[in-house]
């Protein structure tokens, strides 16, 4: 996965256990794509310090990570919601009664909700 | 939900962010069901210093919890399930094709994976 992308996420899972002061730039940076020299003089910081708080905050997400294995477990959940997606589909195909038509798509609509 | 039931589920999640100390007490106190007389004697600590560190502990896990709240979308996840578990018995119920009954004992196999 991309590194960006990645981060991203975490930031989505793990972001609240971050200092303010890391949260703030590794959103502006990672979410809201400024670069350092904005995310610097948005801040009255140095560069070097905004790359400080970037890769002290980005080893606490991946520490994170390491330690609760969220990003993981939604990821191997989005892969097992595509294949129930997938089985459902192949009920569909094997049926034509309008009533189990109708229960295939609230299921379709609760999967959704999961991860 | 019982507390003891909350503390242990928040345990399994949160426990790894917790200083080894805290979750040794923790695991004795909430999964072995130690008292604190046995937990404090094991590990040559006063009950006091038992008492201690399982209130630091749980108000870090309830701390966590407020700010990830991976419980609580687990809970919600099992609820969506549980429909969802309802939704394909009606299925069932309205189809006595073979290829659509093993379809839908896969997807309950699937569904097991997830949470």
């Amino acid at each position: 996965m991309d590194k960006y992308v990645e981060i991203s996420i975490l930031l989505q899972i793990y972001g609240k256990l971050l200092t303010k002061k890391q949260l703030n730039v590794l959103d502006n940076y990672y979410n809201d794509n400024l670069s350092l020299s904005e995310i610097a003089e948005n801040n009255n910081i140095s560069r070097q310090g905004v790359r400080d708080l970037l890769k002290k905050g980005e080893d606490k997400l991946f520490e994170y990570e390491e330690k609760l294995e969220i990003m993981k477990k939604m990821k191997k959940n989005e892969q097992t919601i595509k294949t129930i997606l997938a089985q459902l589909n192949k009920i569909g195909d094997n049926s034509s009664d309008k009533k189990v038509e109708k229960i295939l798509n609230d299921i379709q609509k609760e999967l959704r909700v999961l991860v």
